[in-house]
């Protein structure tokens, strides 16, 4: 491919692959520093016909930003920009490539916090987190990126140049397209721009109790009794046995080892009593911690991964269910029995007050890595939940998908996501052959 | 028109008027009981080419359920039933119809709460807040209703039946087509039935502050104290001068009449120190009330319209717009000055709070009236602001809404709702000719 034409923009030529393992070989690496710079990208792949693949930290973890040599890279990491950070109408301007977590940093120094905090945080870019509308520990209180996004500026696959929103939290101008982009794995266009809504840093005192469970039963039955109690944590988090000693062995993290694992739940001072009557015969052990004991524990919770990730000998899957918070004893137990069936654990991570688990799978065996993936998956669409809580589909997931919107969808809203597709990018450049369009794919091929 | 084929499904003929005082003049108006016949209804407006207007209480402010003539109306007022209230899951399942007071008083026997209250909601349909993603007192906090749809069954313009979104908070399969439906003002296909996150009522003790103003700027100036005081009221609403009068004339209110009208807010007992010291040297008079006295100051708030639309004498436009907080002051002031040049008073209500002001247009004259009405709009555009935040477009705004559309997302923005409108609705039988086509028949005709 000649690329004269974009020679000034800063490029090279490279390999990489992204959290999921998945192999990306672009013919070119484009590194935008603007907005013009983006349009020209694309107004060439566009009358190249050249696939595109934008580019944050490449943490995806469904393969969301592979390709396989016919297709451009546009890495976003020089747009890295906060453009603003308005304390009276508490929002941020951001550019896509800015790093999450030097975001909440600033954010912080003035006193305001952006919740969604997905565990990749460290790493990952706010672009990507609002392709993927990311989720993280506080959404159970808070929801994922998909709440706070108010607006986005958007470059089209045809290389227009619109705005999606306003920077407000009430408008009634025309048909939500916000939420259209957000979520959409970056197949409909290069984001340039992003209004987040923001709030003050809350004032009340947090306290951070760790439950070391009995049985891993206790974990699914606790949450359903907090919401038969009406309490909201700001964060409940399970992690179960293995993962506990995973911790242990890896990170020195000195928890007590109990059949149950540990159960995170950050709350409100004067809401711990309650709590504690929702944990009454379910415990071996409870610490209640505070400030910088806290902390850790939330860094510990944070860092559960990367302690499973040592265990795996690289076969690690990290799955991302939901299931409905009054099906999480259900999905517990027969999460247990399918990791009997293939002779595994699951290490199980996961943002438990909000149903979303995440089974990681460290099968050798590709193959039973693969079905036992898919088995989970679909014990979730059984249950009434869905294929994915924040990880998204990009490849891996795309069949899946397909199966949850036929199931409980119809088979129409695959049809009407399609269309939408086709209709934002008629020459099917922006990210192609992944998610919705393959997930249609899946469908129409098997007829 | 022959209705044989719909013989068994209740109807009649009857004319009516929407709550904007536009005219419905259908063949015929339908009350099917379930989806099927809802179903029918659709199919058989297809093979004929017939507009549908679905109907919840008529209450839109903006023309959004109009007619004149060649259509039938879907009234949805015999579905009307909650499904089910989860109390695990926190989500309530109704049918389209149901009144929102009915809703709010059953959630409020089980402990829970859905936050938007639009101030029709004694009236108002489920459905109809759906389609106008409609707001409310406590939006400040808690948003409009696009916070809080979860998924909706929704009979498409060819007579599918279609479910969107999951009864999940997270869910990561597919494009966010829910966004899509909440505020398509009926013209995407008809609700069936309704998910909402429901939360439960918040335990701490709220108090409401009554502060009467020295003077109208102080209203504007107090909220963006509050905001640079990172200080997030449950309910901040302002009504200036005039409306405190007519609450007294009308509604005997025995408020204490001041320069600057009353601002309302509720908070957490713990923070009343917090806005008072922003309140300082604001006010005349405050009053701090709890319990039944509170009630009563958020029921008189509630009815502010109804006072003034006594004062009107018929000729009542309520404007619904949105500015960005940090212009609140500056709205506010030219708000005052185009009164001035029209000779007249706009009897602001409004959701302060969130920068929603509802200025009502009572001149006499209809031409002076429709231009006070555009003036007022177009400020707010100006100001980066929006033509609505929750009244929706309907007929009477689609042109102020092309304008902002054209000034703040580009005309490609308006040019893809169309298209998506295109692509459900490609006969152009569902609640047609208004809002998004409407805008788009404006911005194409002017070239």
């Amino acid at each position: 491919m000649d690329f004269t034409e974009l020679k000034d923009i800063e490029q090279k030529v490279e390999e990489r692959e992204d959290f999921s393992g998945e192999k990306v070989r672009p013919l070119g690496v484009f590194f935008p520093k603007d907005e013009d710079e983006v349009v020209r990208i694309v107004r060439f792949a566009k009358k190249n016909r050249l696939p595109i693949i934008p580019w944050g930290q490449g943490t995806s973890l469904t393969g969301a930003v592979s390709c396989d040599k016919n297709c451009i890279l546009v890495d976003l990491s020089k747009m890295n920009k906060i453009l603003e950070i308005n304390d009276i109408d508490w929002y941020v301007r951001v550019q896509p490539g800015i790093k999450l977590i030097d975001l909440f940093e600033e954010l912080e120094k003035k006193g305001f916090m952006l919740p969604p905090d997905p565990a990749s945080f460290f790493l990952c870019s706010v672009g990507g987190a609002v392709a993927e509308s990311s989720g993280g520990m506080k959404g159970v209180r808070y929801g994922s990126f998909r709440e706070w996004v108010l607006s986005l500026r958007v470059v089209l696959p045809n290389g227009e140049v619109i705005k999606v929103g306003e920077p407000l939290r009430k408008n009634r101008a025309g048909y939500d397209l916000v939420h259209l982009f957000v979520g959409s794995e970056g197949t409909l266009g290069i984001v340039t721009e992003i209004w987040l809504r923001i709030i003050p840093i809350p004032k009340r005192k947090m306290v951070m109790i760790a439950a070391m469970l009995k049985d891993f039963e206790s974990a699914g039955e606790v949450i359903v009794g907090l919401r038969k109690n009406k309490i909201l944590p700001e964060l409940s988090e399970y992690v179960d046995a293995d993962v506990v000693k995973a911790l242990n062995k890896h990170l020195s993290a000195n928890l007590k080892e109990t059949e149950g694992g540990m159960l995170l739940i950050s709350i409100e001072e004067d809401s711990v009593d309650d709590v504690l009557k929702v944990l009454e015969g379910k415990t071996v052990d409870i610490k209640i911690a505070e400030g910088e004991e806290a902390e850790k524990l939330y860094s510990l919770r944070s860092q559960a991964a990367i302690a499973v990730k040592a265990e795996s000998n690289k076969v690690f899957y990290a799955e991302d269910i939901v299931v409905p918070v009054s099906k999480l004893p259900e999905a517990i137990r027969r999460l247990r029995e399918i990791g009997e069936k293939y002779n595994t654990k699951f290490y199980v991570i996961s943002h438990i007050g909000d149903g979303n688990l995440h089974p990681n799978i460290i099968i050798e065996d590709k193959v039973a890595r693969e079905n036992a993936f898919e088995e989970i998956a679909r014990m979730a669409i059984e249950l009434g939940g869905s294929v994915s809580g924040e990880h998204g589909i990009g490849v891996q997931k795309a069949k899946l998908m397909a199966e949850q919107i036929v199931k409980h969808n119809g088979v129409s809203v695959l049809d009407l996501m399609y269309h939408i597709k086709k209709l934002i990018d008629p020459d099917d450049i922006m990210n192609p052959d992944k998610y919705v369009e393959l997930a249609y794919k899946f469908l129409t091929s098997r007829g």
